[in-house]
């Protein structure tokens, strides 16, 4: 199986506070290069907003448009970045979505707040 | 000036509902391959955790190891897609962070809190 790469070890995120080092910015990018695709978003939202929480590749060919071999490839690249999981039921794959894994990615861009917000300017001592 | 790509009328994430409609993906998608790569994560980091919360391209080369044009090159698509801010003074140009962007697209990959959890099976009518 696959290594998932979004590293669950996040605490904080990685925009709040050291300079993100290379090794964590790599494995980062690996998984939002994963995520920016139009039609993998709308997979993970298809399977997110389906009745179950989960969806077979036979229903999502028709809402997508694309050919079966297309979207299995969009899923085997979400479900490897570990940003889905994968349950083969019978002859079909289920997939359904990694809650924690978005919600680590989205942890781990978000700024801390206000910040930087522009300050005035120091008072000159004496 | 170029088009910011983050939609700031975003009001919940598109993932917390109906499936996302293909412009909508394409749009979260070109934000996110802004985003996707390690020397882009790394620059919005050094700005992001500087003092003054900006930096010139003049103090972002020697950390990242890289030759101004190409700092310049990514901070260009990190301006283009909405994520920085850019403030011509002198001869340097300083580049901010937009904290409301990284937020916004923080949210829109938010998925709703354990809304599919598996549920159990439902009880059989008589």
């Amino acid at each position: 199986m696959p290594r998932a790469i979004v590293d669950t070890s996040y605490s904080t995120s990685p925009l709040d506070g050291e300079p993100m080092e290379q090794t964590e910015a790599e494995r980062l990018a690996s998984v939002l290069k994963a995520l920016a695709d139009a039609n993998r978003l709308r997979l993970i939202s298809l399977i997110q907003s389906s009745p179950a929480g989960e969806a077979c590749v036979c229903e999502l060919t028709e809402p997508l448009g694309l050919s079966q071999p297309t979207i299995s490839h969009h899923l085997r690249i979400l479900t490897d970045a570990g940003l889905l999981e994968r349950d083969k039921r019978g002859v079909w794959a289920y997939f359904r979505l990694v809650p924690e894994a978005l919600t680590i990615i989205a942890g781990s861009i978000t700024p801390p707040k206000q910040r930087h917000r522009r300050a005035a300017p120091a008072p000159r001592s004496r």
